[in-house]
């Protein structure tokens, strides 16, 4: 990476005091937007290739009891919604192309049938809308960015999707509780720009954010890049509001950062993927902006090490570590073949790490950076390393992390699996399904094998693997020799086989490698409670 | 305060650059202990003078649904319990003494007729007591350590106290991914000396960790002075164990960051104050333990200066800040008269802040301490400070925030007002309702007059005040003049009754200011889900 200061020759030349030593931090100027992938680009005409769910999934059948749409059922949400545009109808009319990209995920992996999109714009709308659904017995889907990964946003069958994509307001924010309140339909990187305009931040980052709506990252639960520095979703949303099935308008906005005053329910709505409800606004503690933010990006010659330099990075940087990212050597080769870019190390390491920091004193932020690079190199932990020196080169050495998804995307289909599991074995498992699947003869260069690579990267700083089985086409082959293999192993080490990403489809079946019967059965008594019929997000996990 | 650095003296003496100015950082050696009140401490013989909560609240009736205790019952838990001392039988024998401490709130202001406290040592022991009185139909209260303020961890009637006292083992801690996973009944400060030895710290710290337990911190959501920091338990609580009243063990004990499988039920008894089932263990994410820990106290002219030093405080100390609390002059002269002890300041001041960081460089965070004090002196928002120079002084003006509690304790008797309200308008409920209290001539200092003082002190940072009106007894005209006054005058500024604390019996009529009726339904729906014969901790919120 021209430019990029290497750490350790800077490091030999100049050990302390090293005032000479003046690596320049990146000023925190734009957000974040090296995002490659957007679900919208997927969504062009060649979606009819997509295999149906419905085919991939023959076991999955239609739920008799529920309702087909009809004439008037169209014409009943044409006079509620108001706006033409508020309902792409392909019941009475031939709106095939205009409801395909609606009907896909962006993966290219799932491929509903529905004939009916409605984009209700506020949560009384949703409300009339779930209403008559409910009392229709019409199955729905709420839909936010369609930028998932388990097939949790698209039909499976005809069932009708309700897109928040028109629920896009912000609010209110104020500046000294740092609350902001949006719509779901806000889309993240909107809202995240909205937020640097007034010297704060989104609580979360994510390679889809120029694409995904914050309903949806609710909805989900979604973790993402520095979920490490500002924790969870179930800590920073202080308020929901959300419609139930039967139309009831749960509204649980508060702005407070304390509310003890009873159940605390909106917490039912986070991570519950639109199976009990559909989140229309989101009220969410945002921090002030990080003044200064650094990225250095380093290769290492073991997981062994690694997990030291992790530790290290924990301990030393502390309060400013704001994402601690792996990638595996494999995952970074495909980013080279896909975008042709240098990579910015000379030589060829097995892991790199991609180290952030954010602060507000730039001073101080690099002086611990510094601090940190040079006693993992001094150590010997880290083999090499470069350290951004300007935006530009923060945005490249971020896109050797976040460009991994659209790389993979380019080699045909791929089996993404999105797991917790102990540090200590984290990379454990790609090592282990690389050996299944040589054994069994699936992986190979040329294109009689249907496996063209296993590849790891991932929230180190979260024990959270994306464990990526890149293929030349789906096929049921190398599902079945990945699953539930993949899903027992987790379980033998008490991981859990969604860390981020949800259930969906991808994994309606396996909830039990994480859950056990009891807690099934505790979700499957609340769903009966909010959702008796059963429209809301039907075959998916519940 | 003897030896403290007075921060405006300093200041003036030496303008930057101030190399001299070599005001020392406190070392984090010790946790702080300050703790001044105990639950054990007011268990004495003298509680049968406590009011029974019964006669307080002469609307509160007995459920004739619930069943007796019988001599058959305490002999069917003996046999259940196995060990004497987890039965203390009140039923067959006179063990009104050994009761009566379970029997009353330290507060002195609740006051339950039980019989029968249980301690079972396990969840499994606690399914079989809870299945049996459900069966039974015998009413229950979960209890902690009794620290709680508003009513909710004592019995009303003759309910059942199961008491988390002998769930007392810490079951394990990772260094590397910091999760601790401990039984409900450790004491709050025990769990945090054990990760003190391990380089953490529990993410929540209240005044009253010497005494409850985290499984009651769990249950009321508790918040504390570093909520700020740490951010809520909602976020920090990976994984819990709880018992329905049916029996059923819920096993959702995650060690794991994120776990996106399915509902997240723990969710639910996180602030639930033991109404849907008793928490038998936790498992939390804590953060390293900071290296440098500074406190500064200050005097500032005006409610206005507060919230202008509070932004400063959030904007320029930022990643380092871990509390930033508000006491008023009142509350403080409190302390001095109950304490005898010097206050750090020469002058008064009608507002104090107490403002600490916790980071992983000492040198850095002074540096950022004093040029965020320079700044506040400099553009006369603080009038004077002191800065602690040791761990004693640190601990020392600790004690001048935390003190209040206790001070006012001697006063005689306190209705205490846990809110969250804008903070703009934080500190006027005091003002209004001084001015209310003293234009109904209740407010005086001869005992002719039934209050004593009205104070506001807390966490700022949380936009949570605490309103203490300190009688001289608990007097049901008092009473009738704050509430519901003080409700509505929250519920006109959509601020919440109840920040930290929970409803318990005290604001059991009031959830109606903060929560709509669809919200209180749906938490009705979700109790009788749960509990449908209604055994878990009646007579209270919910």
């Amino acid at each position: 990476m021209s430019g990029a200061r290497n750490i350790t020759a800077a490091l030999r030349r100049a050990r302390v005091p090293r005032p000479s030593l003046a690596i320049r931090t990146v000023q925190f100027i734009t957000p974040l937007t090296a995002r490659t992938f957007s679900a919208s680009s997927t969504r062009t005409s060649d979606s009819r290739q997509i295999k149906f769910t419905s085919d991939a999934y023959p076991n999955l059948k239609r739920n008799p009891n529920f309702a087909e749409i009809s004439a008037d059922d169209v014409a009943h949400f044409k006079e509620l919604l108001g706006s033409q545009s508020a309902v792409i109808d392909g019941v009475t009319t031939d709106a095939t192309d205009d409801i395909e990209p609606f009907n896909s995920d962006w993966m290219r992996k799932y491929r509903g049938h529905t004939r009916l999109v409605l984009k209700p714009k506020d949560a009384q709308e949703v409300s009339k809308v779930l209403r008559y659904c409910n009392e229709r017995k019409l199955a729905v889907v709420p839909q936010g960015g369609n930028t998932g990964l388990v097939g949790g946003s698209v039909p499976v069958f005809d069932e009708i999707v309700i897109n928040t994509s028109r629920m896009n307001q912000i609010r209110s924010f104020d500046a000294a509780s740092g609350v902001l309140v949006a719509d779901a339909g806000v889309i993240l990187e909107t809202a995240d720009q909205y937020l640097a305009e007034r010297e704060h931040l989104f609580p979360l980052d994510l390679g889809a954010k120029g694409s995904c709506h914050i309903g949806g990252n609710v909805s989900t639960n979604a973790g993402g890049l520095r979920l490490l520095r500002y924790g969870s979703l179930h800590g920073s949303v202080l308020g929901l509001e959300a419609v139930l099935p039967d139309g009831t308008i749960v509204d649980a906005l508060s702005t407070l950062r304390k509310n003890n005053t009873g159940y605390d329910l909106k917490q039912l709505f986070i991570g519950s993927e639109g199976t009990i409800g559909l989140v229309t606004a989101v009220s969410i503690q945002c921090p002030p902006r990080p003044k200064a933010v650094n990225v250095a990006y380093f290769g290492l010659e073991s997981f062994e090490q690694v997990q030291q330099a992790y530790l290290a990075a924990k301990s030393q940087l502390s309060e400013i570590l704001s994402a601690f990212e792996l990638m595996d050597g494999r995952s970074q080769k495909l980013v080279i073949e896909s975008t042709g870019n240098k990579h910015p190390l000379e030589g060829e390491y097995p892991f790199y790490c991609l180290v952030e920091t954010s602060g507000s004193n730039a001073e101080h932020d690099m002086a611990k950076l510094e601090s940190f690079l040079e006693s993992v190199m001094g150590d010997g932990i880290v083999a090499d390393g470069v350290l951004a020196q300007d935006e530009t080169q923060f945005q490249a050495l971020w896109r050797w992390r976040e460009g991994i998804t659209e790389s993979l995307s380019h080699l045909g289909g791929t089996y993404k699996y999105d797991v917790s599991i102990p540090l200590s074995d984290l990379y454990l498992l790609v090592e282990d399904c690389k050996a299944l699947l040589t054994e069994k003869g699936l992986v190979g260069d040329d294109d009689s094998f249907p496996v063209r690579a296993v590849v790891g990267y991932g929230h180190m700083g979260d024990s959270n693997l994306h464990l990526n089985v890149a293929v030349r086409q789906y096929s049921k082959e190398v599902e079945k020799a990945i699953e539930p293999w993949v899903y027992e192993w987790i379980q033998k080490r008490q991981g859990s086989i969604s860390a981020e990403h949800g259930l969906g489809v991808a994994k309606r079946e396996f909830i039990g490698y994480s859950q056990n019967e009891t807690m099934v059965k505790l979700m499957k008594q609340l769903k009966n409670l909010y959702d008796p019929n059963g429209i809301m997000n039907p075959y998916k996990y519940i």
